[in-house]
């Protein structure tokens, strides 16, 4: 379970974070970028110095921000040139910039700069950013990087699955440590995630890490883990959190509700994150009603540790072979509205 | 050290404020009152189980907020009439209603209610409150109450010492388990309050907790100390941690200022708070900068701390009657145009 630094992880320690159980900290080079800037980050010693986080550390390539955040100024095959979205400057990123920014920055996995385009797109616009991405990668895999350092590729090819295996076929011989399925959760809707999924999951390299950047929802997970996914991310979980929606095991509930007003039950019985060990759900919810920051700290940590709570039964379920009963147990998370969840702020 | 939890405590878990020393939680009964209710802490077991702190729990009558935060509608012997800041609700205090409001709440410790006239007033004004506040001590002294909780007298009389002294001479035969000396750190300069501190702290109950409402600066602490006061509260801590100044032995440390951006060194060097043991200051402005919460949260819990060395180091220099040496190693913390640091929002 990978969790974003500036946006999921909001409200959150570190300390926290590690208690909830995540496992690896998704830290998003573009903000970082902007904010403190990536040679700021080096000279305070690196990533987990400044998150104070000593796990292991994904940073993605500072592309999908860019992409989603900034103003595009002009993507051309040497890179993606653009003004901050923070005070209007301008940046260049290519895939040796976003190599060198994830070096200075010190994660343990970086992703490769990938071009990612917007949906629906035409299937020119797909072509191109195919060959694209698969020629940013190779230059990736090649620049100077941090030895110790592991490297994913990124398949784009939008919601097509043959530019989705000719992607993955090329990206192939660059010997990536791990392979991740981008330019998904971006609003496409569920149907079309989904068949691309289970045409293209199955066909990553199986003794890699195959990771499915910015999904999020429990019923989408285990429909990925079913077609090979391992590793995740996504704001979900903190953000519903914020808003005052705890993830449990019964579904979701709203903690904002009258109902809760005299409920002195923890928000999930059984439970056993430090918000359920230690409130009860009307006092929570006179956290988020009062706007005490205290809530948003406490609804964030419990919807994380559901997340590892339903992970911990994905992988028994995975051993077991009964992906399909944990599926049939599961009460319904994510409303037919609701998919666009990557990490952007 | 009393810390609040409607204000002071923002932005801190109880494990945060624990960890940092704070040895009682003070909560304001009006802001209680107001959000989520009496009923509802006492139908959710009380302050202790809504606040998640298992340590002592200091209210207070709710007098000062009604006095400063509220609009008052008539003030008279039987109590005071006011008109909700959040619904515009009325509501009436008495000195037993505000008894029953603390025994429903399951404080450790209750303040009694006194009239807090704002400053300066006229010499008749002062001498009403001192009868009114007497009055007031004995109702809610005879007041049906829990067994175990502690009941603090409040000694009011405005900046004249005779006023303040009768009050408490008036206050004595009440026999309160602690006495307070109210109505100060309300914006009327520090040597009017030196003043009456000086005359009326050695005059306090030796054999009870003396208790200096709403005082904050380190400075005025050591003062109060030498004239016999034994605790204090103050959101001073947390507030100007929130603003990004960072108070440490070496005086205060503004950590917005450009000269901490690639500071690795921590707050304060030989502090050993959560936040100085994981984040440098480089770190800790970049979270003040980027205005994420964990910046909130790291700069509370080192001010919290901080309070908690220096008290350390006041108890020792009390033993050791070196209270004067003490004093001369300071810096100065409080700056001439602060003072108006009580619990007020």
């Amino acid at each position: 379970m990978v969790v974003g630094t500036q946006a999921a992880a909001k409200a959150l320690s570190p300390r926290d974070l590690s208690e909830a159980g995540a496992q690896v900290l998704l830290c998003n080079a573009y903000h970082l970028a902007q904010r403190p800037g990536v040679e700021t980050v080096a000279r305070l010693g690196g990533l987990h110095k400044v998150s104070g986080w000593n796990e292991p550390i994904l940073t993605d390539s500072g592309g999908f921000q860019v992409f989603s955040l900034a103003d595009l100024v002009k993507l051309g095959d040497e890179g993606v040139a653009f003004r901050s979205h923070i005070d209007g400057s301008e940046g260049m990123l290519t895939p040796e910039r976003s190599a060198e920014d994830q070096r200075l920055l010190g994660a343990d996995i970086a992703m490769a700069l990938d071009d990612c385009p917007a949906l629906p797109a035409t299937s020119a616009r797909v072509r191109e950013s195919v060959d694209r991405t698969v020629a940013w990668a190779r230059r990736f895999r090649e620049a100077p990087g941090d030895p110790v350092q592991a490297r994913f590729g990124i398949v784009q090819g939008g919601l097509d699955p043959r530019e989705r295996l000719r992607c993955l076929e090329r990206l192939r011989p660059l010997d990536f440590d791990g392979y991740a399925l981008g330019g998904l959760a971006v609003g496409e809707g569920a149907l079309a995630r989904r068949a691309i999924v289970r045409e293209v999951g199955p066909a990553l390299p199986e003794d890699r890490p195959r990771y499915l950047m910015g999904l999020g929802w429990p019923e989408d997970i285990l429909e990925a883990v079913a077609c090979g996914i391992d590793l995740f991310d996504c704001v979900m979980p903190t953000r519903v959190g914020r808003n005052g929606t705890a993830l449990t095991f019964e579904g979701k509930r709203l903690l904002r509700k009258a109902e809760f007003q005299y409920d002195s039950a923890p928000i999930e019985n059984g439970c056993n994150c430090f918000t359920c060990r230690n409130f009860s759900r009307g006092a929570v919810r006179h956290f988020l009603m009062a706007r005490e920051i205290l809530g948003l700290t406490l609804m964030s940590i419990h919807n994380v540790r559901f997340m590892s709570r339903f992970m911990e039964r994905v992988r028994e379920a995975v051993r077991a072979g009964t992906l399909p009963t944990l599926a049939a147990s599961l009460p319904a998370f994510r409303s037919p509205n609701e998919g666009k969840e990557r990490i952007d702020g």
